[in-house]
């Protein structure tokens, strides 16, 4: 797979995404279900949002993991939080250092929904591909 | 098309998704409006939402039908609903019967949302490979 | 790259959409973060939902020709904003233009959400291939 990504403004560098990302001579792709802080036996977190974040982050390695996929492999991954200001306050060292650790570089949107499954705060929706 | 899906947790046997859909050697990809429940006329349905999505479902099948793909080909199938409590309680079963009698494996991310087109109360996005 | 559209119902010659776009022999993909009305100095902006959506077409073409992508090339554009009623009150004149003069024939899906970034009202995600 090729990838590349286009960023045409200085302040994009600041974020913890990339405005658009190509991909060229895709093996596969991956389409992963929103993840969300659920334990291994199904039990939904009710931990506050950074907590969430740092569960669901698990649960997505595990899965993009077990599926021979690779992190730096996703091209989208969507945020969708029952609050952007607590997102924005409690969790962006959180999700800064996931995402560099990972040397993910992927587009991103963020939007504050009304509701999640469960009572949920926070869900990422990963689009991957090799 | 070479599709296969991961499931890392036993939980995720009783849910009516897979945690992740890879699809390899795709010779199509089919990127879907959000469906809702409009009639032919391009009226809006005032009913209730499970009688909503039994008509989205009616209308998602035709327009994959139409475009020449399958529904066992839907590898994300978003939902977009105004009360996620109502979806879980008066469709649920209406939801199950259609993935199960379509054999669907897909991806799904569920999101309250605050409104969507004309008042209606459940919208869902597919897209289809094969 | 093959591109064809599928429009069963009467009603979809009115919208600015498609109900479906297949694409076959693909030789690239562009994944684009959500865009909306910040400028190039990353401020965003406080203006109305129309005036927002006129900035963020400017920086979806932009983003787009930076990539090397054409915007007839989206096969999904989703609209997000914080109120459906302002955004066909008025917005639609603006949409339907921009729609029209790229020849842009996508499948979309239009959300009402509780919030965006920074207080904007209106976002566009877009998916393009060529």
């Amino acid at each position: 797979m090729e990838k590349q990504t286009v960023d045409p403004w200085k302040w994009g560098e600041h974020t913890n995404s990339v405005q658009a990302v190509e991909v060229k001579q895709v093996a596969g792709t991956l389409y992963c279900s929103g993840q969300v802080a659920i334990d291994a036996n199904g039990q939904p977190s009710t931990a506050d949002m950074r907590s969430q974040l740092l569960q669901t982050f698990q649960n997505l390695e595990q899965l993009i993991g077990e599926a021979g996929y690779e992190c730096s492999g996703i091209v989208r991954l969507n945020v969708y939080t029952t609050s952007v200001t607590e997102f924005f306050t409690t969790c962006t060292d959180v999700y800064q250092a996931w995402i560099a650790s990972h040397g993910v570089k992927q587009a991103t949107t963020l939007l504050e929904v009304q509701g999640l499954f469960a009572g949920l705060t926070v869900e990422l929706e990963a689009t991957v591909v090799k």
